[in-house]
């Protein structure tokens, strides 16, 4: 992928330097799989460190056709003239090339001309945990960059939204309205992760639709609020389309921080997903070891076979494959 | 813990002639901690794998207060006549000690004086990925001395009913009604996860407040539910004090397996269920080596210290603690 890598100095200061030009190519050599580049960004992201944190990491997810492309394209647009925003995927269909968000930087014509703007689309691997833990050095390379908000956009079909809820600060999650059965679609898990509802496209469906769905969600909301924090889910409409809602979504986002800011959690609870980051790069580290060791890669389809044929027992084959691997 | 060892012939005939002091014993060489119990348990599951399976295995969760050993006790109790019943736990608070479900037999006087029952505490254990993964082959154990019905109890406060409803065919959740609002204390996603909910305690409440809960619940499930499976999950009452309800839920649980083993989700869902069993079993038996080395035991809870002062990032202290295990 790397044509020519720079030096650590060089990327260093191109990307301190908000440099876009360096920053994509710091990120492509975070994403690479080649060893020599994953040292340098090792190194490279040692350096980087002390110049991250200072963004608000918002999470932003909704099934395809909810108009997730158009609302940042909107948003992302009304924030920049006093923000710098970069605009990242975490994307679980790309792994099998299912077609990926942000892989057609057409969908945000008018951000990805925006000089205060950056989109990156979703890095490609082979599992999701891999596409996390990237994400979130591409995150912190933006960080260094001088971004100053960070929006994380994800499909809202899979195990993904748990993933973004771990490295944002705040979860927004997008919905139509009139869509029959109003959580239609929606996975399990996911409305009761959202910091905040935004019912899109209230400029195309009716205005008592709207309403209704706007209570059916601010209902389950209810019912399915349990966390121990103070803050109390909100549920507003919008239109990226228009451009309505944006504004109030924003001081909704910022009232959040505040508040949470002021009463400590803000911190606490960045502390406990960096605790939790530490232990996930630890296994990603051992998984990544064994995964892809010759001898597992060989054996691991017919042992999982097997298993789907009931031939084998789970157990006996991690067994086998454990022994396989420390015999390597 | 064990005194005595057994030879691996006088495990297997005591555990599948339905032995239970025997069945006892060998639960307790699963659980072992040493590395000679550990190979002798590998190969008593070896031997009796091939026994294992045919139960229906059901999971039973609900906040503290619910009443989940009183129904346990009279569900128990009105399916062993005619079935083997073993009740496993697995219980996320026991590794902190702050009072573990199923600690105490008592709870359950009748249940464990049934000789068609088996009872068996839950585990302690270092993490609820450990505990997970034995209360696993605790349940084949119980398969194999015959046991027909598998109960596994677990709290509704935390991560362990994932765990469980990846173990389980069927997912129960006890509900209370007239708690103010309904779905107080029980935490994100368990909802969902449920194949039927019962509220429990009907005889107390009074009953108002028993039809407003179900239909409450009723609405959260439909509103919810989004799996591509054809069942629609139930809502009922139940009483473990009278034993009201009992039969009921029994007869959904048969139509359920039923259907799903008429249109093969039944076995689809053990296979893919067995699939991460591997893939997780392989994860535990990874981090159990890393998490019991004793250089990583010294170093790490410095770096979580320093993580949480802000002094260390999470992708530095994982990886001074990978290059360390590697060293050792």
């Amino acid at each position: 992928m790397i044509k020519s890598r720079l030096s650590l100095d060089e990327y260093e200061k191109g990307v301190t330097g908000g440099d876009r030009v360096i920053l994509s190519r710091a990120i492509t050599l975070i994403e690479s799989t080649l060893v020599k580049d994953q040292e340098l960004g090792s190194q490279l992201l040692d350096r980087l460190l002390p110049h991250t944190g200072n963004s608000v990491r918002i999470g932003i997810t909704g099934i395809p056709g909810v108009g997730k492309s158009t609302f940042i394209e909107s948003f992302g647009g009304m924030l920049t003239p006093d923000n710098k925003v970069a605009v990242l995927a975490i994307d679980p269909s790309s792994e099998k090339t299912r077609g990926s968000i942000l892989g057609d930087k057409t969908r945000m014509t008018e951000l990805s001309r925006n000089p205060n703007a950056y989109i990156r689309p979703s890095p490609t691997a082979t599992n999701l945990g891999g596409v996390a833990s990237r994400t979130r050095e591409v995150m912190l390379l933006c960080e260094a960059a001088g971004f100053n908000i960070i929006l994380i956009e994800t499909v809202g079909v899979g195990q993904s939204e748990t993933v973004v809820k771990g490295m944002v600060d705040f979860f927004l999650l997008l919905m139509i309205a009139g869509a029959g059965d109003e959580m239609q679609g929606i996975k399990k898990g996911i409305v009761e992760m959202a910091d905040t509802i935004a019912i899109n496209k209230d400029d195309a469906a009716d205005s008592s639709s709207v309403q209704q769905a706007r209570e059916a969600y601010q209902q389950a909301l209810h019912i399915l609020n349990s966390d121990n924090t103070t803050w109390t889910p909100k549920v507003v409409t919008c239109s990226g389309l228009t451009g309505g809602g944006m504004e109030d979504i924003w001081a909704i986002i910022q009232k959040y921080v505040q508040e949470r800011k002021n009463n400590g959690q803000f911190e606490a609870y960045r502390a406990e997903q960096h605790l939790k980051w530490m232990h996930e790069s630890i296994s990603s580290l051992l998984k990544a070891d064994f995964y892809s060791n010759p001898k597992i890669l060989k054996a691991l389809p017919k042992l999982e076979q097997a298993i789907q044929n009931g031939k084998k027992h789970p157990i006996q084959a991690a067994r086998e494959l454990i022994a396989l691997f420390r015999k390597g």
